[in-house]
């Protein structure tokens, strides 16, 4: 079980940090890697075209503005690519939101939440549950935790 | 190999048949649904906790407007689910995007494209692609037809 | 006269406390509870399903991002549904308002501004007073303090 | 049981018209009328300054562009008000939208989607189904019927 | 030369005091008043009933979310109502411009940029100096100024 | 009395057209001109710089897309500009409008709504009643008749 | 003197056919290919890479969507590469816009309107210049046909 | 080599700043104006008119808000404009995107993102490329430099 996240820039790193969080929780392998779609595009390529080959299950990929690097990933690997789009300066996530989430057919990359690095992770997780059955608990289990800390809360409240 | 499409309603139908198209010809099993978010909670509910043990492997979930569908199957299987957005007569499928992309952290929802019928399809056999190998070599296959349809066009040019 | 005030998330009270202030100013018992669409469905559909038999006339939901709550609560109940988007870290509100507005026909939510909390409330009592004369004199003097200070408002100006 | 429509333009008419045929279907009295809140506002402040004494219970108000209608007949009365965003030929409804449900504090509308005329008449009826019990009985039918059609849909796929 | 500023809240009185800043520097008279088209609807109305014969010349109204005071002043008087959007807590302004600018066919509203409360007071100006021959220099003056400034710093630019 | 309408292209005269009806209706003399903030700048500016000694009160200015044309106009005149945004093939006339609204704080541009051609002419008018005191009869005349209209077609309906 | 124009899917020709027609009017070679980013990902590059070699002077790249096109060859090459986006059945040309003209520090696109085909040919003319005299008097002589043209309209207008 | 450099307001200066660094790295000489097309148009025109014989080979403009300058600018000049939108305080730059970029058919202006200061620098050096030789090593050097700080970022990750 391993996924690999790329990010087109370190500075999206604070987002993604929770993406590894979670991974780790669930006691996946994973690699991070700064490669860009535009100013490290053969990197990029190559990093996507041998990672079947290498091993991972899944790519995450993290872009923001004209987030190109999920899509550019997609085109040369057959595993799932899920884009996890982040905001920036301006226009409030929703330009690296179109970029990743409007891919033309042919290429799909699954897209989460604007900023949504604990989800990117989950979602790797669900895909590769699929495969591995140790996982299918594992989110069983998650569920359940995530249930009771809303329940917790509930309880918690005066009203 | 088997995936349950679920529309919220059948007026979708007119996209989403594209979605049924790419996983036949991909030899997929499948199941389509008419199963409201609002009007059938129920019974949407219902098919989404029994869809693992049904022998599912995706959900994918066409819906319109505030397109709540895709979120509330994911809510109740740890099954891999993917959102597709339906554009309807307002808004320009801005609302179904935001309502299917913006999953809030715990539940992730894999959307593609507004009316991105055929990446729905194929991001399903990506995901199952992970646990069934027969699918790795179609896919490969079906990107050198993709391809070779782009080089065929590109001849046909006449500038 | 009791108001259900649901949240998606205990994040989301410091603004649905100025719900809480104003049903609390009319004299309107209330409930606030967390349940999530998402993350405890089968809590948030028991609450509402039963919220009629237990003496609730109106349910405020409150939710942000892709904001399903209301919309799942509403379709388990004939209870009239009050939707609160909630404003979030990207996309300004939007996201929220679109997810609880464009409700597809025949489950209506009662939708009130981004963040607009006290409207939420006041909503309520205008769609209780319909049963509960009392309220009717309450939110004409309600009317009146509110005039009378945009009036000492507008006298305290100095141009 | 007695609900008032009220149009900015007879425009608006062909949407309306389905907020009518439910009303009807539920034995709903109603009256519809076309007053501007720009070019009649006398005549519109004035309808709803009398619609309680004049035995409505809800006010359903339509408007497009810059929506103001609900908001100016809500600031009247202590009726609840209902505010249907009609799109027009530009902005794809956006503009009615926040105009009329972006209400700011004390004077709250009861908004549904853009065109949504059948869930604002819904809207009325679950509100007013707080006081007339017979409404509640027949809500629960209309509801049962709206799930079997989504089910007859259901079972008439052929996939 | 009189003007009146109208504001739907005194919150908005930090933008609006520019306004009143160019009308002074212009030497125009001016009255500023918190009168809101939903809390104090009546006081609105009688305001721009009267304004014209109160020797007002242009009324300049600024409001914010559903922002309706600029149009309900415009449908009842004849006298030119210019329409400043501000911009609050949610969606950057978009909502009180749509508010505000897309008024329907008949009652015009003169808008300028949200916060664009100078912009505001020199239209005032600008539509003043049709019947005020003074303005017409003082209009002059201003532009002479602000090409100044403009070139002042454009001058002290060490590149 | 006299009115200049400078369109950016021919293109727009179907909508401008309802500016000219509404101006001859009120008897006010008019030019219409196609000038081009930027295929024709110099005739464009010369034209606004003369406008005034030439007789014109008001200038309006249709413009789609990037629409300059009232910006440039307005820089060079001391008349009222009023900027009539015209909705183009793509972006749904948002385009136009934030061009023309969002001029910067020295030189405002009165804005009507998107293809909002008559009232781009009934704010000219509303604008001239200040120096022209025919017009203030005939606005209120037309009025009435506006108001007869809404109150014929209230009539009319058979609900 | 030599364009490549680069389009993402043939189904953008009938837009991008008016960049053809500029570019022969001023006697530019050219080549029109069809080259996708993520269907021939490795097609796209290899042109790119050789474009500088192979005599281009300028690359245009249109694509709708996310469209990923024109940045992904600006990446791997240093010629001046023009963004052209296409309008497609969603989001009004928006998705498009964003995916190209936002990309990040490094790697520039010159961007022009949503489908402004002739423009993408006209900036490309313009940039050519700088290299090629020859362009200059076309460009001179184009703007003053140009100029002439809406001079002809202005004058065929009869108001 | 040389670049002129055009703001709206001098307030742009922060973000052109990082143009002007861009530009002096690579040996560009240069020259910041501050120049309105509101405020100082006759000035503004003078210099976009005399840049080609003053030696410029491309224009840089930056604008906020409805930013007409680039526009403007490109309108009187055949050398390439580059438009660079700026973000102000309200709209999220989105005003001054489209202000920039939906230019009509005749004159473009070649848009980077908003903010993107560095890449209009860049762009206008990628463009200056073609005639100047010298220009073609130092960018593919500043390639080297870009993909080698991104490769020793990524080495620098320690997951």
């Amino acid at each position: 079980m391993k996924v690999a996240i790329v990010m087109g820039s370190d500075s999206d790193f604070p987002v993604v940090e929770k993406t590894v969080t979670i991974l780790k929780k669930f006691g996946i392998d994973l690699e991070v890697r700064v490669l860009s779609a535009h100013r490290t595009p053969h990197q990029a390529l190559a990093f996507s075209e041998n990672a079947e080959k290498n091993g991972f299950d899944v790519i995450i990929a993290a872009a923001g503005k004209a987030a190109h690097l999920p899509g550019v990933l997609a085109a040369v690997t057959i595993l799932p690519v899920i884009g996890l789009p982040i905001k920036s300066s301006t226009l409030d996530g929703m330009d690296s939101l179109f970029s990743i989430v409007q891919m033309p057919t042919g290429i799909p990359v699954a897209t989460v939440a604007i900023n949504g690095a604990e989800n990117a992770a989950l979602l790797a997780i669900h895909i590769m549950a699929l495969k591995y059955d140790v996982l299918k608990d594992k989110l069983r289990e998650y569920r359940k935790q995530m249930a009771a800390e809303v329940e917790a809360k509930d309880k918690a409240l005066k009203y």
